[in-house]
């Protein structure tokens, strides 16, 4: 399944993950929706056979849970696991960029603290060597030997 | 070319840039992986014709800068631009998720702060509420009227 050559944390949350739809599902999720209609009417055009599939594959990847809430007509309802939930910095940094570089309207929801209800800034990085809050376009990745070579002497 | 029917930020970033080669180009470019036989060897199994494209779009889209460092053989050298770079903490929470949630082991390239060089933990997410960080499983996307109703009286 996998066309990546490495074991590369990125490319493999791509692999398992990547998909449009199945961001756009746990986006939905993490914003309260749970029933299987209102999903699909948040989701727009998504044909309901694409659905049913996105949301077996995600039961089955471990990030959601179905639970039957009606055996008359049948209606099921999706929650994130803690897994699924560990995806929302994901959709969240998605959405930054989509407002911040793209021009997109910043939506009605935002990303909140579960423990307290604060809001979180998606783009609040703590740095650890001067304590700052590190803005996107302040961020790099680097091996160890690189910033020691970089370092003042 | 849209396949979703709102302008929603998430969306949209995942029309734009959602794509795997895209996000793991930048990966690279964020790396300091510049050249571009570099950037064949580091992505393996993508086609010649596949890396041309992807790298021409996104100079298209605004993202990457190409320099032409020798005319014979012709060689080229891609840059991130400002709006490039602002796809970092996208690239930066996929790989967090493949770490915590998909066992892969953490690479040698870690995020770090441009400015002073201080290391960002991915997951340091700084709540405005009660000031403390915020795991990535404490995060939700509600809008304000639920904030609200939740709150304390």
């Amino acid at each position: 399944m996998s066309t990546y050559p490495t074991d590369c944390p990125v490319a493999a949350t791509l692999d398992a993950f990547g998909d449009r739809w199945t961001l756009l599902i746990v986006r939905d999720l993490l914003r309260g929706i749970t029933r299987y209609a209102d999903l699909q009417r948040s989701l727009g055009p998504i044909a309901p056979n694409l659905l049913s599939a996105r949301l077996k594959r995600m039961e089955e990847q471990g990030v959601v849970t179905r639970e039957v809430y009606s055996e008359r007509p049948l209606r099921a309802g999706y929650r994130l696991t803690e897994r699924g939930h560990a995806l929302a910095p994901i959709v969240i940094t998605l959405g930054r960029f989509g407002i911040d570089q793209l021009g997109r309207p910043e939506p009605d929801y935002l990303a909140y603290h579960v423990g307290c209800g604060g809001r979180v800034p998606p783009t609040a990085w703590r740095c650890q060597g001067c304590g700052e809050d590190v803005p996107a376009g302040e961020l790099e990745l680097l091996d160890p030997h690189t910033v020691a070579a970089r370092a003042p002497a």
